[in-house]
């Protein structure tokens, strides 16, 4: 069966962790032997930046170290067994954004994909390369090879000036505190989807949205021009998994990323934010939305269903991911 | 007293520690107080090479760190209390150059120079910006702003095929034992020396050529157009240390490179190497030349002293600088 993942990174690196072990793969890296299964999962790559002068990749890092077994589950982010001397020497060197804190292992990551990139490869060859080590048994594929950087809007503390700053900035150094007035995809509006992205939606048996960030995750993949597009015309059912339970995010600060666009931080407003494919007017792109056991959400021409969401390991997830299987209609 | 030495990286840096010390300056980092006293060093930049992205100045930074208290002076190069997570992580990876052990605190000076050289800073201004940090109490110049390296000619092992190789590949990868057909300072014919190198020979009090290799880092510098022309008609004595004691080099491997551009591994070939500057006829340098103590050597036209030329701490080479000052006449 062929499965087509649109991700973020903590919380869509764990959802293909239960996409892997509801086909009965092993949870990190590549299967032994060939499976008739494939996941393919559309990493968003607007949270990317250039720090120190090296291009960092975070959802794309936290998928494949997750996928391969060498993130640090506890943190939740990064490398496990991670050490951070060259953090601490940039420091000593008064170098500028000391609030991104880059690990060791993780820096020899990124180097190997500055020098790729610089010397001209597209950044879906470098993650083709760099998984070649990890094995994720997943084909990760960036978004789109253009370069998209998630900006917001914001009123900066120190001078009350409205300026857009870099994504990771007003995560990472203001932990999403500064209220967002506008999350601008930069580059999103020329960029074209990567490789591949296009015809894994096409080809897809199902397709889900992962628990991710419905804004500056899902939301920036959906920005990357012929995505939205692909998803409604697919001729597989598309099944979205709500990251909002009772209310709140499932992890991370989804809360403050839909404020900003007015929506309200319920399963059923982002299911309606996402809309029904079915909805030739409203662009939706859903045909089932699965949401927290026992919670309720009406969204106009979705199947709602309602399941357990916590990703507390990768059976639990697995649980949810054969759920949306179900709901959307497919067995592996 | 203004003081300037053309120096390689570990002897050059000791012989520097030797020279802050005859001052009457602390070891390591600046002097709490403007002293009367201006140490300028002309540092060769020929071993420099560019490595996973980053580009490596080993004498430059050997210099830095020596003098600013922070290298390791057991091993003899790199920085104290190193790690080498980022080295093993590329070499996870597959990474070329694994021969090359890049030192995880030494990896963040890399980081800032290739960020700002590519920025459009030279090299030069990098230094001084690294060198706000160490404080290493000493001016470092680099020989040029522009690109030189120093590439060997050899017969590869592997295929018998004559090649030019990087230095630091015939030093480090092959610990200098291929044999040496040739040592190329490549782009040395284009390249200007760097701000302030020549100004610093033609206003010295006194210049000494430190006991580094004379072929690929005195020799490396001597080959920057202008270098040696400066040198010449410097109004300063200059006066030279032997990095020859008993036929066989103070440290490193300068019988190997000496080999290959037929000078003997004795102090009086390589004070002949150099010359005299009373010789027109022969473009020599030497007013004076420090030799070890007990040896002779007969250089025309040049003063020698034999004097204990061990380099064991600050104390023994402040004693042999004070010498050179002594045979070049001069009194801090």
């Amino acid at each position: 069966m062929k499965v087509t993942v649109i991700v973020g990174g903590v919380g869509g690196a764990r959802f293909l962790l239960g996409v892997k072990a509801a086909l009965g793969l092993p949870p990190v890296g590549a299967p032994d032997t060939k499976t008739e299964h494939q996941i393919t999962a559309v990493v968003n790559t607007g949270d990317d930046i250039w720090l120190h002068g090296l291009r960092i990749c975070p959802d794309l890092d936290t998928c494949m170290y997750t996928l391969g077994g060498g993130s640090d589950t506890e943190r939740g982010w990064g490398q496990r067994d991670e050490t951070w001397t060259v953090s601490h020497e940039l420091k000593a060197y008064g170098a500028d954004a000391d609030w991104f804190a880059l690990g060791d292992k993780d820096i020899a990551t990124h180097l190997i994909r500055s020098r790729m990139l610089r010397a001209g490869y597209p950044l879906s060859a470098v993650t083709e390369a760099l998984c070649d080590r990890w094995r994720p048994g997943v084909t990760l594929l960036p978004m789109s090879d253009d370069r998209v950087e998630t900006h917001v809007v914001v009123d900066l503390p120190s001078s009350g000036e409205r300026r857009a700053i870099h994504f990771q900035e007003w995560w990472v150094r203001y932990r999403a505190k500064l209220p967002a007035h506008a999350f601008v995809p930069v580059g999103a509006d020329e960029a074209k989807a990567g490789p591949g992205v296009l015809e894994a939606i096409a080809g897809a048996d199902v397709i889900l949205l992962a628990p991710s960030n419905p804004v500056v995750s899902i939301g920036t993949v959906l920005a990357v021009p012929g995505v939205k597009a692909a998803l409604r015309s697919a001729s597989a059912p598309v099944v979205g998994v709500s990251p909002i339970i009772g209310g709140r995010p499932l992890r991370g600060m989804a809360d403050a990323c839909l404020a900003a666009i007015g929506v309200d931080t319920t399963a059923e407003a982002v299911g309606r934010h996402y809309g029904a494919r079915k909805d030739d007017a409203a662009e939706g792109l859903l045909d089932g939305w699965l949401i927290a056991e026992g919670e309720r959400a009406d969204v106009p021409g979705v199947e709602v269903r309602d399941v357990p969401l916590i990703m507390s390991g990768p059976d639990a997830t697995a649980a949810m991911v054969r759920a949306a299987f179900d709901l959307a209609g497919v067995r592996p």
